[in-house]
């Protein structure tokens, strides 16, 4: 046998057994940059080109610090403690491009980096980071016309107190007299009015949209939709709500957690946030904001329960909304719609990892479509149920609405 | 002797040679509720009706945890560890009034208490506490109509980004037509554009005044005083500035520090702050609001370095600014006044606990009467150089200006 066979052979055989595979990962690149999530001055934690994270953090009399970030199944990544008093530590592979919630643990309590600022998911501040992508040009922030993000208070009576809302309005909104179509947008379990901005950037992808003229204009409305704390604390200019009222006793349910049995659609079913959003926050932002007020200016849309929510109120109410998406948050089927009032358009989307959804995605559009509705669908590349997947979806699905 | 003498006597000497004064110290109050700025379903950090605060972290395999709070020379306030693996403890005396600052360190290193949101100062995103005040009430958020906090990115030569700030309209504004007067309002230093929201209530403050009758509506402008750092990140939607462009460069200069050296006027004097504002934050703020252009619609305050850049800049553009306020943050003296265009209306204040600035604020108010100033001081009772401070001086200015 000539030698290049040989040497064929031998690589195969080590691949089969030694996974030589994982022993030929690329190199890490030290070409590490601190995570534009970071606050001022903070160096770490550090991603690079690759998409490796890379923490240190200082606990010089702790025995233990852990990331909660790093290779699924492995409890995240242990950090090293050194003299120095600083735990450093790499992740063991490069994480998916986009953003990511973390927090750590020291010695056995759960605190956040304190080198990131903080982002509300899974019904707490967390640390976050955020991996390079290929495509984040969509989200930057750019030399363009910005719109403005406007918290509001609206009265709510059924849930006892003022709720917040951001509100984008596009550029040049605050100088016209036209109205314009809104966008309901709905965050995931455990996450908060302030997510479609922090963490989703909704605010800059519309800006950068409409600054190429790859949408018409419309305002976004972003809210908390959960009601089962009653009145819940915001941080503002996310002002305090109902609970702050000096005097008043901080209601029983601010201290219970969303249920963890019922599952999602005992939850949804049992949410008052059907009440809130269309006997409250919509007749709100239409005596507030120049809007198109009826059903073909207005849209739907949420992320994971946001979705679900989505899918509850407009099947449940198919005559407030005419673009409903969800996102990562289940599918419509022509029986759920049977009988109902027709949308003028449905996107449904999900990250490619979402491999349920995602490989189920091209039979669900093609039987609506044969049901003989107007649909769109979209599987982001190379993400899981994560922001990019969102980020990416909202750019998909904008230009296909209010058409 | 008769038995009540002896009593007494022996009651006085108790006082006088073990420090009985201290033992007498009124018992804790066991009425501990969870500090209204906590994190939904966090139970601690606590407050009682005294203003002593109760901490409760876990850390079970942490040696130690302090927190930042507590007496002062004391280091803060040591917590005890349980076998549960909860480190907890009580301060040993009552905290003043109003929102105070803090953090934690767990084996020597500093992180937040998870149980709270987070509020920037220091150059960092602090743990925050409220301790509630008697006159709580003006800052509440009560059931009267609200104004919107907008989140605006401005465009910015200077230093090459896109800068945010936070202007607050008042109830009613987004459906009318008239023009207003603006309040550009400044933080302290190590604080950042939402801090007069999260910290301050502002918002909540002018709603309320205007609900009540107390003030004409204004506009309130509030942004980042701060260019040291050139780009620098905002969390959204305060949302990330210019650093976080695809493909640039993160500015050497976003990890400077705030020079230690040089003082804080000479930092004030090195700043390109005035150059952010007068040159392209307020024409951005006329072009895209309905504001009375001129000096007589316009008014600059500050708290602390906020307030020493506004004696800074309405000295040095006396035209500008027809209404000008120091909180916490310096006088005014008739020689530095000299010459120059005079202002319509000085306000100055302090806390009480400032007793350099509280105590010389007669002799400073007379002075600039006496040479003709049209001038209010206030002292906030029992507060130092913090928030409540602050949030009372604004109470107190801003019936006072446009007028």
């Amino acid at each position: 046998m000539n030698t290049k066979f040989l040497t064929i052979a031998l690589a195969m055989m080590l691949v089969c057994f030694t996974g030589f595979a994982q022993t030929t990962q690329p190199a890490v690149i030290e070409d590490f940059k601190p995570s534009v999530l970071n606050q001022p001055f903070q160096q770490y934690p550090q991603v690079n080109s690759q998409g490796y994270a890379r923490f240190r953090i200082y606990a010089p009399n702790a025995d233990s610090v852990r990331v909660s970030l790093g290779l699924a199944g492995q409890g995240g990544t242990k950090l090293t403690k050194a003299d120095s008093g600083y735990f450093t530590g790499t992740t063991a592979g490069p994480l998916d491009e986009g953003f990511h919630y973390y927090h750590i643990n020291v010695d056995g309590g759960t605190f956040n980096d304190p080198g990131t600022g903080n982002f509300y998911g899974s019904q707490r501040w967390e640390s976050g980071i955020e991996i390079p992508a290929k495509d984040q040009d969509f989200y930057a922030l750019k030399d363009v016309p910005h719109g403005h993000m406007q918290q509001v208070l609206f009265p709510s009576k059924s849930t006892n107190t003022s709720r917040v809302a951001f509100v984008y309005t596009p550029p040049g909104y605050e100088n016209g007299k036209s109205k314009y179509p809104v966008l309901y947008l709905q965050h995931g379990w455990g996450e908060n009015e302030t997510t479609w901005g922090l963490q989703g950037r909704a605010n800059l992808i519309m800006d950068n949209m409409i600054a190429e003229g790859r949408i018409k204009p419309f305002i976004v409305v972003m809210t908390y939709g959960m009601t089962n704390t009653g009145a819940r604390p915001g941080f503002g200019p996310r002002t305090p709500t109902g609970n702050l009222a000096p005097g008043s006793a901080r209601p029983d349910s601010i201290n219970r957690r969303a249920p963890a049995g019922g599952g999602m659609a005992g939850m949804i079913a049992n949410n008052g946030f059907q009440t809130v959003l269309l006997d409250e926050l919509i007749p709100y932002i239409d005596a507030h904001f120049r809007t198109i007020a009826k059903r073909d200016g207005r849209a739907m849309a949420g992320l994971s329960m946001g979705g679900a929510e989505t899918k509850v109120i407009t099947l449940a109410k198919p005559e407030v909304f005419g673009y409903w998406g969800l996102l990562s948050g289940g599918n419509y089927t022509p029986t759920d719609l049977e009988g109902k009032q027709k949308p003028k358009f449905i996107f449904i989307s999900y990250g490619s990892k979402e491999t349920g959804g995602a490989n189920g995605l091209p039979k669900v559009e093609s039987d609506l479509k044969a049901a003989g509705f107007n649909v769109a669908t979209y599987v982001s590349p190379g993400t899981a149920h994560e922001f990019q997947s969102w980020r990416r979806s909202l750019y998909q699905m904008a230009p296909l609405l209010f058409k």
